[in-house]
């Protein structure tokens, strides 16, 4: 079934996320119509992607021979721990994605199951880059400015030391050069303040070690604090995966819950509803913007070859995003050069 | 000039902060409008903030008879290191209110100055109690409930061990038991995910010892993630400072942008701008909702006596709920029961 490869084919976990092959297919589509150096196998139930790919608008039809199928299982349970994974999985559209990645069938993998999941299976059927001690995950962050910011990590580490830290300095700005074309990204350490003798001491052993080496790809602006994820003084943000995971998904619970502040507002009396039939043009472009999905893909750095997470609770936009991410990391042979 | 003291009488540091004598002056005099029980004596530069003593307006003047002025000097410059402050420090407006404290001549402390200034002195004027291993910061989080989140420790502790941890809940909860009246608080720690097993070495830790000892006056519900500080499923999250320090500022800072972005989505094209006048009304409860000041004040738990931190950006109506809250648990007797 699997065609001869072309340079960039990205497999496709099509059972995974909230949305199954409702999102996957007509996102992948999206991304091939953005992409067209790239083509696409999806994994999973056949049937169920069959009726997927027929229902694609016919404005994405000439997309449809860069696509492939390959009959797979379903995704994973949710509530399945990494050791239990690692130990019973051996199908499933994930795993077969997985599995094409190791043997060279595809150039990046894009799945919207579970983080723990993801990470626990690429590490044993991809592999780690034998020059990165730890993997991580990176996402980017809508800032003030027009570039957004990459915070990693997002949570494959906890307990981070110092030489990971440094290590994740050098992994996202590999990643912003390349990926997003930044000549030489800004790199700062996320602290609880920005003089010298602050913070943690794996914080400040790291800060130690990125002024002595001085890297010739980024520049090192020191200490950031919170607020700089989004005020666009930084193109990279380094932290430990307990700090990025819980800033990260704090910021998702607050604009979540200012989006539904900002909908109530507007349908809390008369003239608020009237208002807000009017205003509702601006409001939509507002509610967008907040919308974790706009940036949605996170990258699986330290891997040997390009894994990117897609949401759980992304639709095929969103979707389309993630696939395009993997592209275009693949495209640069990221993994290859992620320590340059 | 210190009159005999009423049962409740703060120590105001009246030139800490952005606005210095101009917001703590006001702020004062409309906190003791709410709280016929306080007095306040204002520590500072005596002809500034007589100045601003005559300038509040008519409504305010009943409580002009509540209000002493101490003599002092000066707020500390903003980039004195703590162990400057330390060494150097024996005069100033904070000095003055935090050695008033130590002598008794007042209940409760408040101050807009730098966190790491006000934590330094009060450690060393005020004293730790006995009781508690490392103090911490606390500050309510709006949340889509009634009721706030009361994240603790804010940055007064890295490397926060298990047990810190396990105090922080303990406090965390005897305040909001006290001074916010819930009966029985959810107290939960803040992890990368709920699963048991998740995280780091010392959160683990922490919930075991919290799960072992199933403390009368609160109720431990296990591992909360990131926007749970927004999702009203607990009222106290508990973490090491560096995560909470982080979570929050990164939280402000996607506050702020969001406030920015909203405000240029109505202005931007003729139609936006005409609607954004009519929708006025809703964006500034809107707006008025994401400002930090709503629930200003972050308290220092673990000292000797109530001291509270208001953000330094505050203006009057910011300053006077920090010292609202100094009030009230200065009538809790919350130091003394903090470890209840």
């Amino acid at each position: 079934m699997i065609r001869a490869m072309t340079p960039l084919r990205i497999a496709i976990d099509a059972m995974g996320g909230d949305y199954g092959p409702r999102a996957t297919v007509y996102g992948a589509a999206l991304a091939l119509a953005q992409r067209p150096n790239a083509g696409v196998t999806l994994y999973g139930r056949r049937h169920l992607v069959d009726v997927e790919l027929a229902r694609l608008p016919a404005s994405l039809v000439h997309v449809h021979d860069r696509i492939d199928i390959v009959e797979a299982g379903d995704c994973l349970p949710g509530d399945m721990t990494p050791s239990r994974i690692l130990r019973d999985v051996s199908s499933g559209s994930l795993y077969a994605s997985l599995v094409a990645l190791q043997n060279g069938e595809a150039s990046a993998c894009v799945s919207a199951e579970h983080t723990g999941a993801i990470m626990a299976l690429a590490r044993r059927d991809v592999g780690m880059l034998s020059s990165v001690t730890r993997p991580a995950i990176s996402a980017a962050i809508p800032t003030v400015s027009q570039r957004p910011c990459y915070m990693l990590d997002l949570g494959a580490n906890v307990d981070a030391r110092a030489e990971h830290l440094v290590d994740f300095s050098t992994m996202g700005a590999a990643m912003v050069r390349l990926v997003d074309r930044v000549a030489c990204p800004r790199v700062g350490l996320l602290n609880v303040g920005t003089e010298s003798g602050k913070g943690e001491r794996r914080v400040r052993e790291a800060d130690a070690m990125l002024r002595a080496s001085r890297h010739p790809n980024f520049e090192y602006v020191g200490y950031v604090e919170g607020d700089a994820l989004f005020s666009g003084h930084t193109d990279v943000a380094v932290c430990d995966g307990m700090v990025g995971n819980i800033a990260l998904k704090s910021s998702e619970g607050l604009a979540r819950m200012l989006a539904g502040r900002l909908q109530a507002g507007f349908q809390t009396g008369l003239y608020a509803r009237m208002v807000g039939r009017l205003a509702a043009p601006v409001l939509r472009r507002f509610l967008q913007e907040l919308d974790p999905v706009r940036y949605n893909g996170a990258s699986f750095l330290g891997l040997k070859a390009t894994v990117v997470k897609s949401h759980g609770s992304a639709r095929a936009e969103g979707f389309a995003y993630a696939v395009r991410r993997a592209v275009d990391e693949a495209a640069m042979n990221l993994p290859d050069r992620l320590m340059t």
